[in-house]
């Protein structure tokens, strides 16, 4: 299994760039939260004492823009509001921003879109976000939106025909069996383990994180009811299977194919953001986005928004050759159910979480 | 004129990564006189009572690799040896390494170079290094190799048919004439007090800063004797007026382009250097780069290292078609002249300098 993956690079008709509006809608919904929390949560005097020049800001799992840049702005902007507000703007401070994703990420496409009036020293940080990428207590506020879902690998039991949690012919545990259900939690929990002792060491005394995590309802989690994206991971399941009946996807490649993403619920993230040592949870709630998103009905909206996040992953394992004809017959396959994707019938939940890194001792 | 330009981005036949020998033999030869510096003149017993934690490292004009992962190595390597010596280093410090280059610059093949056992943590900064890209008084170690003899742009008089510094026809100033070369020699003045102000305004107090630059002696300067990288030039100049006659290239294009490339003196340099406010010279000396450069013998080993470096600018005013021919031709010519190439007649000699942040007051 690939251990790194990326978004889609460029900014060409199936780039991540282009098909980001639904994770734009994450970061537009958050905005407002993260300008309340900065005026209230962040002790600037306290800052200031020590190191306030300059702050620190990071996004971890920026992909190639322009989300992570509308992200960044409204930080600054919060940053130097709270500043102002405080009498501590009487220089211009000097802001460094740090962009992280994985090596594979098109960082050359994201350096080439930054925002000429950007009011910020930019940085790229490559690297994987559950390690420590940055110095200690050097990073004043860390942003992290519709990153935490992606594991940093398919748990082993997925692709070992021994064990319980064996996931022949599928792609994605959708949900449905519990074996599988539990490798996938396991995964997670230790993986937002190592992201939020990582960013603890980065962080100064103080220092805050924003985060944007998709959920899905507790209640549905429980029930193991398999979700709408889910469902669409299904689809796209079945389409390689089709592909491999045709002789062209080796089926053994699809039996040992899976998407690396797990959808946690409110309870599981209470529970293991609670259990971090170092960072205090200030506040927690669910994010309302407002608008529908007119792609989401749309068969050709959802294949690209698809093709974006996944194209990368799939390439990897079954090669370039047979991506657009795959993407072609998933886009058919999505028109004749288009029940399934109705835009009202969406659950997967956007939680905001706000965290403080505590006083070292 | 292109304001940005980059070396030759990937790891193919005719990228930077594979065709910077000659520019490896100066981050070589300048290692040793790195570590003597560092020995001598760091006093990490000052940089340590204010924070000495992290080390910040930074390479300006990196270019892709490998050339600047050995140079950050050795710098790294001595600054832990120094540590050591000071009894400093019962924590191993971490160290934060900062590759600038252009924006246009192959941050991707950088990156996905990274060398894997690097005991730094890495980061990328994309902009033009004439200007502030790091926060204030964040730097301890400035490294910049064969990188300061790029201009930000032609001076505006090479290129006004109106102007005694026009230079029609040809696409270097060939150190011939002396209002070309006077433009040219301001504008390097120009830039180089731009980028040592930016680094004045990185570097904490006493921070160093190890400067690799061509020059040609004083007294090939003064004669307006032509070097052999200017025959070079002249030679690629003809190239394209050959290219011109037969139509594949339009001749006014010729006219209007000229290489942002100028060979400093000694004299000038530390004419240049002295008039800082903000830095002091601590050492300036000769390279001796041990060995000669086989390539450099060899019409082709001199077309791709030329290639390497100058497509991408040639490929913005000429378009890319041409470049096959172009190259070919331009090997076939070298050929012809091989008495110019001979690696014994290889007049640019390399200075090393070693700067010192004065203390703000």
């Amino acid at each position: 299994m690939p251990q790194v993956y990326a978004m889609n690079g460029g900014n060409g008709p199936q780039s991540y760039a282009q098909n980001s509006s639904y994770q734009r809608g994450a970061v537009d919904a958050a905005k407002e939260l993260i300008k309340e929390e900065i005026d209230k949560e962040l002790d600037v005097k306290q800052l200031s004492s020590t190191s306030v020049h300059p702050f620190r800001i990071a996004d971890f799992g920026c992909s190639t823009g322009p989300n992570t840049f509308v992200a960044m702005k409204a930080i600054r902007e919060a940053l130097e509001e709270k500043l102002r507000k405080e009498g501590l703007a009487s220089e211009v401070p000097e802001f460094q921003v740090f962009f992280n994703d994985h090596i594979s990420n098109d960082f050359n496409t994201l350096f080439a879109s930054l925002p000429p009036e950007r009011h910020y020293l930019a940085a790229g940080v490559p690297g994987d976000f559950h390690k420590v990428l940055l110095p200690k207590a050097s990073l004043h506020f860390a942003h992290s939106s519709c990153t935490l879902n992606w594991l940093s690998d398919v748990p082993n039991e997925v692709t070992d025909n021994t064990s319980p949690a064996w996931n022949k012919g599928k792609i994605h545990h959708g949900g449905a069996k519990k074996e599988l259900l539990e490798v996938y939690a396991s995964q997670f929990a230790k993986d937002l383990e190592s992201f939020l002792n990582a960013r603890a060491h980065e962080l100064v005394d103080g220092g805050l994180m924003a985060l944007v995590i998709p959920t899905v309802p507790d209640a549905i989690r429980e029930s193991q009811t398999t979700i709408v994206p889910e469902k669409g991971y299904e689809v796209l399941g079945s389409c390689l299977m089709d592909l491999a009946k045709k002789g062209l996807v080796d089926e053994l490649k699809v039996d040992t194919f899976n998407i690396p993403l797990y959808y946690t619920s409110l309870n599981e993230i209470k529970t293991l953001m609670k259990a971090n040592e170092h960072l205090n949870v200030q506040r927690m709630e669910k994010l309302s986005i407002p608008g529908k998103h007119e792609f989401l009905s749309n068969p050709c909206g959802i294949a690209l928004h698809h093709r974006a996040v996944l194209e990368g992953l799939l390439e990897k394992q079954f090669g370039s050759d047979i991506m657009d004809e795959l993407f072609e017959l998933f886009t058919q396959k999505l028109a004749e159910s288009s029940s399934l994707f109705n835009p009202e019938n969406q659950d997967v939940v956007l939680i905001f979480v706000l965290l403080k890194r505590k006083m070292r001792t």
